[in-house]
C-alpha cells in the first residue's frame, strides 16, 4: 500500500496534494504501469483522510488519463511509458535583462513619434473616468464588429463639419490602426487585384498589399501628385493615394489633376480610390483642402484616417469610410471578426470629439505645429547646414525634406548618423526601385518627434555629419 | 471687376471667405474658364482689405490649382470644365435613426457575452487612473510591435505561476484580440500550409486560416479530444487544438493522447501544434490540466489565450507565445506591423496582473461560476426540459451541452427560438460537415451569458420552444 504525508501549512488542497504525489508516482514508475490502486475507502482509512479527498484525486487523475477504472475490478495506473522523457526547447539567455532591441537614440526619425507633452490628458483622462462609471454591464457585451455606434457618429459629425463630407455612420468602420484596417480592406477587394500605388510613397501599404496576393504597380509622382495617364497605362483596378497631402513630400494634388482621377474611376468596372487622408489635418495657412470624397464619385471612394498623430499614437483607433456596395460585401464576409479597439477607449474618444475637444485640439496643435515649423525651419536655416541645404515642403504635415549638397553616400551618412544617435530617415527609401542622389542626400525631417531641448544638438549632429 | 461682399460676423477669417467666394464663381463659370483676375493689389484696394488677405486667397486658390500665374501677365481662372458635375453617391435611408440591426435578444448564445457585474471596476479603474498619471511622454512613444515590455513580463510569470510554462517574454506577442493574432500567425507560417482542425471545433480559426489561403483538414474529436492517428493520416504539417477543453464539448485530452500527440509533432519536420488555451482557467474542481507547452516539445507548440473571458470582453487584449524558430521570423518578417493595443490599456492589465488582481478575479470567478453552474444545471434539471434532456459537460468552462429529446428539427427550433427572443447556438453547427441529429436537439449553452435574473425566463422559454 502507498502511503502518503500531507503538509496541513499549504496552501494546496488535500485532494490536489494527494493528486501531485500519485502522478508523479506514476510517471516515475514506482508505481508501475498496469498497477492496481488501493479502492477509495481503503486509501482514505489508511491516510486518515475524508472519502471526498479521495474521490475528488482520483477522478482528476482519471480525467487527465493518468489512471482508469475497469468495471468491479478498480482504479489502474495508464501505461504511460516514455511520456515524460522531457525533451526541453532550446533556451536563449534571458532577454528581460537587456530589455530587447530597446536602441537608444537621440532622435529617431524612422518612428512614427509625436509630441504628446501638449496633448490634454486632463481633459481626455476625465472623459476615461466617466466612462468608467458608466453601467459595467456596457463593457461586457461584445461591441459591433465596426465599431461604437457612438464613435461613428461623432465621426461622421466631424467629416461633414470639417472635410465636407457626408458619410452615414453606417458606412464607417472602426479598427485598431490603419495597417489593420488595410488588411480587413485588402482582403475585402477580393483575390489578386492590381493596385496602383505612389512612387515615391507609404511602402507600408505595399507591404500588407502583396502579403495578401495582391499585385502592385508603382505610378510616378510629380508635383501634381500621381501621374493619372501612368496610372491609365498600368492597367490597375484600384490606386491608393495621399491627394491631400502626399507623403513624403507633402505635394497637393490640384483640381486639375482631381478631374483627371473622377475620369479614370468613372472609366472602368469596380475602380476604386483609396484616399489615405492622414496628416491632412495640419496645413498651416488655410483650411486644407478638402478631400477627394467630399468632392465627387464617393461610391468609388474608400476614405482612411487615424487619430495616431491628432490624439496620441499609442491610442491605437484608426478608421475607414466605405461605399455602401463595400460595406454590404464587409458585413456579408468579414463581420465575423469582433472590433480590435477597447469599448472604453472608443467611448472616451467619442466623448472628446462630440464636445468638441478634438477640434480644438488639432487647431491648438495646428498652430503649435506652424510655430514650431518655422522655428526649426529657421534654426537650420541659420545653422551651417543652411548654406549647403534646400528644404522643400508645402506648408502641410509634420514632417518636410532637407536636401543637402554632401559627397557623402547615402549608405555612410546613415553610419555617420547612427554613430552620432540619429536614426535618419532618407527620400531615397520611399521610392519603388530606389532612387540615386548623386552629390546630395535627401532627408525626411519629422520634426513632430523633435523635443525643443534636443534642436540644438540635432543641428550640432547633422552639422558633424556632414562635414562642416 | 468681380465684387465680394464680407461677413464680419462671421467665424471664417477673411481670406477664407474671399476664397470660397472665387472658388464658386470658378466652379459655377461665373469667372470663365482662363479669365485673368484682377492683381492683387487692385483687389485688394477695390474690397478694402488687407494686401496679405489677398494674397493668403490667391494662395490657397492656387495651392489647389484652381487659378495659376504666367510670369508677368498675373492671375487666370483655370479651365476646370465639368469638374463639379458632381455624382453623388446614392444614398440609403439614414440608418442612424435605426441604430442599425441592434437586434433586441432576450438571451443571445451566439454572442460571445460574459458576466462583468463581479469584475472589479474599482481596482482596474484605479490603475488606468494611476496609468493616467504617468509621465504622458510614454504614450507618445510607439510601442515595441510585439507589445509593452511590463506586460510581456508580467505574463511570463503568471504562466509559470498558473500554467506550469517555462517562457520568456521575448516570445510572447500582444495583440488585439485572438482573431487578429492568428490572422498574423497564420501570415508567418508561410504559404499554403495543410492545416488539422478539430470537428467539432472552433471555425472562427478556420475561416481565418482559408481566408489567408491555407488548406483544412478537419479531423475527428472523440471522448479523448482529436483522434491522432486521423492526424497522422490528414498529410497535415500544423494542427489547431484546445487540449485542455476542447469547445465546445469541454473533452479534456488525457495524457495517453498527448503522448501520440508528442509523436507526432516529433515525427516530422517543421510540424506545429496551435494551443489554444481559451477558458481553461475555469476548470472547477481542480485545477485544470497543464498546458501541452508545460509538458514537452515546446520548440513545436505555439501557444493562446485571451484576457476577454476572464477581464471583459469588450479589452481586446490576447496574446501568442512563439518558439525561438518562429520568433525570429516574425521578427524579420512581421515586426514593422505596430502593436494593436494601446499603451494604456497595456499598462493597466500589467498591473492587474503583477499586483496578484488578476489572480485572484479569476479564482473568485472560478468559484462564482461553479456555483452558478450549479445553480443552472439544478435549474434545468428540476423543469420540465430536464425530464426530456441530458446534460454533457466536463466540469470545465462557462458552457455545457444540452441534449433535448424532440421531434423539431433544429430550423423549427431556431425559428421558435427567434420567436421567443433566444438566439440559440446549436452543438451540430459546430461540424465541419454537418451533423444530422435525430429526435433530439443538442444546444451549446454559455452559461456566463444568461444573467440570474433571466435564468427562469430561459427556462419557460425554452419549455415552450420544446413543447411541454
Amino acid at each position: 500500500m502507498v502511503s502518503y504525508f500531507f503538509d496541513e501549512n499549504s496552501d494546496m488542497p488535500l485532494y490536489e496534494q494527494l493528486y501531485q504525489d500519485i502522478r508523479s508516482d506514476i510517471i516515475s514508475g514506482k508505481i508501475r504501469p498496469n498497477q492496481k490502486l488501493p479502492s477509495k475507502r481503503s486509501l482514505a482509512e489508511n491516510l486518515h483522510v475524508s472519502l471526498n479527498t479521495v474521490s475528488a484525486a482520483y477522478d482528476t487523475l482519471k480525467a487527465e488519463g493518468y489512471i482508469r477504472t475497469e468495471e468491479r475490478k478498480g482504479y489502474f495506473a495508464e501505461d504511460l511509458t516514455g511520456y515524460l522523457v522531457k525533451k526541453p526547447a532550446k533556451k536563449r539567455d534571458s532577454q528581460r535583462a537587456q530589455n530587447e532591441e530597446n536602441e537608444d537614440w537621440y532622435l529617431d526619425f524612422k518612428a512614427n513619434a509625436v509630441s504628446v507633452s501638449l496633448f490634454p490628458f486632463n481633459i481626455w483622462n476625465r472623459y476615461q473616468r466617466e466612462t468608467m462609471l458608466m453601467d459595467p454591464s456596457v463593457l461586457g457585451r461584445p461591441l459591433p464588429y465596426n465599431g461604437l455606434f457612438e464613435l461613428r457618429c461623432a465621426i461622421a459629425d466631424m467629416l461633414r463639419d470639417n472635410r465636407g463630407m457626408d458619410v452615414d455612420p453606417g458606412q464607417i468602420i472602426i479598427g485598431a490602426g490603419s495597417e489593420y484596417l488595410y488588411m480587413r480592406l485588402m482582403q475585402l477587394l477580393g483575390e489578386s487585384s492590381v493596385l496602383a500605388v505612389e512612387d515615391p510613397g507609404y511602402q507600408k501599404f505595399s507591404i500588407i498589399a502583396e502579403s495578401l496576393g495582391h499585385t502592385l504597380v508603382p505610378v510616378p509622382v510629380d508635383d501634381k501628385g500621381m501621374d493619372v495617364s501612368a496610372l491609365e497605362k498600368s492597367g490597375a483596378r484600384i490606386v491608393h493615394l495621399s491627394p491631400n497631402a502626399h507623403f513624403p513630400t507633402g505635394v497637393i494634388m490640384p483640381v486639375s489633376r482631381r478631374l483627371e482621377l473622377f475620369w479614370w474611376l468613372s472609366g472602368g468596372k469596380d475602380r476604386y480610390c483609396i484616399e489615405d487622408d492622414y496628416d491632412s489635418e495640419f496645413r498651416f495657412w488655410n483650411r486644407g483642402m478638402l478631400p477627394l470624397y467630399a468632392e465627387n464619385v464617393q461610391d468609388r471612394i474608400i476614405y482612411m484616417n487615424t487619430f495616431t498623430k491628432t490624439v496620441y499614437p499609442s491610442l491605437r483607433i484608426s478608421y475607414m469610410v466605405l461605399p455602401w456596395k463595400l460595406m454590404d460585401r464587409f458585413r456579408m464576409t468579414q463581420s465575423f471578426y469582433s472590433c480590435t479597439v477597447s469599448t472604453m477607449e472608443q467611448y472616451s474618444l467619442a466623448r472628446f470629439i462630440k464636445e468638441g475637444k478634438y477640434e480644438y485640439h488639432v487647431q491648438f496643435m495646428r498652430n503649435y505645429y506652424r510655430k514650431y515649423r518655422d522655428k526649426v525651419l529657421s534654426a537650420l536655416k541659420d545653422s551651417k547646414i543652411g548654406k549647403k541645404a534646400e528644404i522643400i515642403e508645402h506648408n502641410a504635415g509634420t514632417h518636410f525634406l532637407l536636401r543637402i549638397r554632401t559627397g557623402l553616400s547615402k549608405e555612410e551618412a546613415a553610419r555617420r548618423g547612427r554613430d552620432e544617435g540619429l536614426a535618419l530617415s532618407f527620400f531615397s527609401d520611399y521610392f519603388y526601385h530606389g532612387y540615386n542622389e548623386k552629390e546630395c542626400c535627401t532627408l525626411v525631417l519629422n520634426y513632430a518627434a523633435i523635443e525643443e531641448k534636443k534642436l540644438p544638438g540635432l543641428i550640432e549632429r547633422l552639422e558633424r555629419i556632414f562635414e562642416y
